[in-house]
C-alpha cells in the first residue's frame, strides 16, 4: 500500500444523507471527492458543506469542493460509492457511466439483499464492492447533514450468490484502511452476503413495521407483542439466510433485539421515506430476501405477509 | 308449536346497532320486547325508537316500548339476546340476572369464536344459543338505528367445543320462525361450530387488515396484495376449523373472496371501534380461534402477527 495518505478519489452519487456524511468525512480530511448534486448546486457552491455530527461539526467552503450537476462532467475516480436509494437503481447506468470509465470500482453502501447486482450490470462483477452501513443521519438540506448516532460500515467484495465468499482482498483492505484514516468507522468482511444477512435481520422486521404500525423503533421493542412479531421475523429471517448457506450466529437474534433496546428513539429510513410519501425500498429489503428464500423452497410466511402490507401501503397510503 | 303468533317474550341486552335493529323488528311486529337502555332512556322515552331500514322504515312510540335502565327490573323473558360488545361480557352475570330467571333462554348474538361461553358460565350450557349476523347497521342515536344492507342470522344450539353438533332443536326451529314471522332473515343450523368459522373466514381478515392498513373492504379486494393477503389468511383459518373437526367447503375461500367483491364499500366493525377508540373485540375474534388451532398444535404465522400488530394498535393507536 502506498504511503500516500490520499491513494484514492472518489465520486459521491447519492449525496444524501448517507453519501454526504461519508463523502464529506473523506473531503474535510483532504481527499479528492467528486459529489454529484441533484438539486440546490448553487446553494452548495455558495454555502459549502456542512456536518453537524456526533463526531465533531466541520463546514468546507464551497469553493475548495468538486461539485457537478451532471455526472458526465464527473472524471473517472477510483472509487465510486452508490449512495442513492435502491429505488433510483434504473438511474445507474446514466449515473456511472462517468466516474467508473476508467478502472476503478463502485462500493455499493445500499440497503437490501443483492443491491449491488443493478451496479454490477453497469461495470461486472468484479469491479463491485458492496458495505452495510449501521447510522442514524439526516439530510435537512443542500449540503447540509445532520449525523445523530452510529456511522459503522461492514465492507466486502461483491459476489454471485452462488459463488464462495471472496475473502479480504488487497483493494478491499485498502479501502478500508483509507476510508478509517479519514475518521470512518469501516470494517472489511470477506463475506458480504452475511453481512447483508445480518443486517436484514433488523431491516426487515423495524423497517417494516414502523410503517405498518406507525411506530417508532422504541415503541415497538418496548411493546410485547410487537417484539414478539419482531423476534418471530427475525426466525424467518435467520432461516432463510441458513438456506442460501449463511447461518448466523445462534444469539444473532436476541442481540439484535437488545442492540434495539439500547437504541436511541428513532425512526426508521423507510419510515421516513413512507412519511415523506417516497418509494419506499420493497424491492432491495423484501421481494429479493423472499424470491432468495423461495429459490431454495422455502416460505416465510410473515415476511411475505409484512411486504404485501407494505405494498399495499406504498400504493394507497393512509389518510 | 303454538298458533300464537307471539310465542316468545324477549329481552335485549345490548340495543345497538344489531340489537336495536332486530329488537326494533321484533317489537314493530307487536312481541313484547324488553330493551335495556345504558344511556338516553329518557330521549328514548320521547322519541321512539326509530328505524331507518333497507327493509322499511319505521317508528314505534316511546309509550309503547318495555324500557328498562336497570336489568334487574327486567322480567324473566322466553328469549334473552346478548347483543353487546364480547368485550364487555365480563359485564353479564349483572345483565342476564334479571330476564334470565325465569326457564328463558339465551341467544347470544356475538362476534367471534366461543363468546356464547360467557353466557353458558352464567346460564349453563343447554340455555344458550347462539348466532352469526350478517349485517350492515349502525346506531346513530338512542334508539335510534340506520340499517343499511344484509340482515341474515345464522343460528344454532350452543355445544362445547368437543361436542357432537346438537342438530336443529324443536326450541331452536321455534325461535327461528318466530323471527322469520318478524320479518328477521333467520336460518336455523344443526352445527353452529361450523357457522361460527365460515363468518371468521370473513372477520379474521378483513376486520383485521381494514384496521391494520387503514382501509376499507373495497379498498383491500381491489388491492392485488391486499387480497392476496387475505387469502393466505383464508386458507389458515380453513386449516384451524378442520383441525376443529369443522371442515369448510373448498370454494368457501374462493365464495368469501368473491363475495367481499360485490359488497357495497363498508368500514367493517372491528375498523369502527378502532376509529372511535373502543376496545376491538380482539379476544374474540383472534385469541380464541388461535387457541383453538393451538389447542390442536396448529400454529397460525400469518393470524398470529395480525392478532399482535392489532395487540400493538390497541395499546397504542397511530396518530
Amino acid at each position: 500500500m502506498s504511503a500516500d495518505p490520499h491513494p484514492f478519489s472518489y465520486a459521491i452519487i447519492g449525496a444524501g444523507a448517507l453519501g454526504g456524511l461519508y463523502g464529506g468525512m473523506l473531503a474535510n480530511r483532504g481527499a479528492e471527492v467528486h459529489f454529484l448534486i441533484h438539486s440546490g448546486i448553487e446553494q452548495v457552491r455558495r454555502d459549502g458543506w456542512r456536518v453537524e455530527s456526533v463526531l465533531g461539526d466541520f463546514q468546507i467552503p464551497g469553493e475548495q469542493l468538486h461539485l457537478h450537476a451532471d455526472p458526465s462532467t464527473m472524471p473517472p475516480c477510483d472509487v465510486t460509492i452508490v449512495a442513492i436509494k435502491t429505488t433510483q437503481n434504473h438511474l445507474l447506468p446514466e449515473l456511472l457511466a462517468g466516474p467508473t470509465r476508467g478502472d476503478g470500482v463502485v462500493l455499493c453502501l445500499q440497503n437490501g439483499l443483492h443491491s449491488e447486482a443493478d451496479s454490477a450490470a453497469v461495470v461486472g462483477h468484479d469491479r463491485v464492492l458492496g458495505g452495510c452501513c449501521f447510522l442514524c443521519s439526516n439530510k435537512v438540506g443542500p449540503g447540509q447533514i445532520r449525523h445523530l448516532d452510529y456511522g459503522r460500515i461492514v465492507m466486502g467484495e461483491f459476489t454471485p450468490a452462488d459463488a464462495p465468499p471472496a475473502g479480504i482482498t488487497p483493494r478491499l483492505q485498502q479501502i478500508t484502511d483509507h476510508l478509517r484514516g479519514c475518521g470512518i468507522d469501516a470494517h472489511a468482511t470477506g463475506d458480504l452476503w452475511m453481512a447483508r444477512w445480518r443486517k436484514l435481520l433488523w431491516n426487515i422486521p423495524f423497517n417494516g413495521l414502523s410503517v405498518v404500525l406507525g411506530a417508532s423503533t422504541k415503541e415497538l421493542i418496548e411493546d410485547p407483542a410487537a417484539e414478539a412479531m419482531a423476534a418471530a421475523l427475525m426466525v424467518e429471517v435467520h432461516q432463510a439466510a441458513e438456506a442460501c448457506g449463511r447461518r448466523l450466529p445462534d444469539d444473532a437474534i436476541a442481540a439484535t433485539l437488545q442492540h434495539t433496546r439500547q437504541m436511541v428513539p428513532y425512526d426508521s429510513s423507510m419510515r421516513l421515506d413512507y412519511l415523506a410519501e417516497r418509494e419506499m425500498e420493497l424491492s432491495a429489503i423484501f421481494a429479493a430476501p423472499l424470491a432468495a428464500a423461495a429459490a431454495r423452497s422455502l416460505n416465510l410466511p410473515r415476511v411475505e405477509m409484512l411486504h404485501r402490507q407494505l405494498e399495499f401501503l406504498q400504493r394507497l397510503p393512509m389518510q
